[in-house]
């Protein structure tokens, strides 16, 4: 059992879309990420997902909206609902979801990520 | 879908030790609490638990050594395991555990709260 220090997790990884594994929980991982760019569009038919941003400004298209997630700030996103995250400059997120989630969830392609590493 | 300010949260509510529901995920509640002064000894028989701070120095006593977890830290206590939180000043954290977690685990009393409000 040790505590984990988000700044210094940070501080060990610079690639933009692929999530880090800094702690697991109840079957759900906790995940840094850096974003940058933009993603593509995806859903997670199983899973709910949460974006807790650490720094920067995040934005999430849905098919109907755009919400801003800024520093200090969260986002739900259901299951089976479409989103693209968006970071015009760098963002730094803590990610929840379940141990199962998929990265790009139903689009594999070049940003799908099938290992993640733990930091 | 609404996208969530903890500060904003923050502000809503001023007692100790009484979570607040401020997300749902995957069977999983995203938690608020304002800590301060010195918990009980309880476990968790079922269920991990994860402290991250927002704001103060969060304590967790446990019956071998002593954890702190400062701000943009965060602790995950394995289930089973006797833990006893202590803020000498007050903290802000968020929680994240499983639906069915009891504050208090296994040691009901004074501060058991059964009903958790959603703020």
């Amino acid at each position: 059992m040790e505590k984990v220090n988000i700044k210094n997790k940070l501080s060990l990884f610079s690639d933009y879309w692929s999530p880090k594994i800094i702690g697991e929980l109840n079957g759900q991982y906790v995940k840094l990420c850096k974003l940058k760019g933009e993603f593509v569009w995806h859903k997670h038919d199983n899973e709910d997902e949460m974006f807790y941003v650490i720094d920067g400004l995040l934005k999430i298209e849905f098919r109907d909206k755009t919400i801003s997630i800024d520093k200090g700030e969260f986002l739900i996103v259901p299951k089976g609902v479409e989103h693209k995250p968006i970071a015009e400059k760098e963002v730094s997120a803590m990610v929840f979801e379940p141990v199962s989630t998929l990265n790009t969830g139903d689009t594999k392609g070049d940003f799908t990520v099938e290992k993640l590493d733990k930091i």
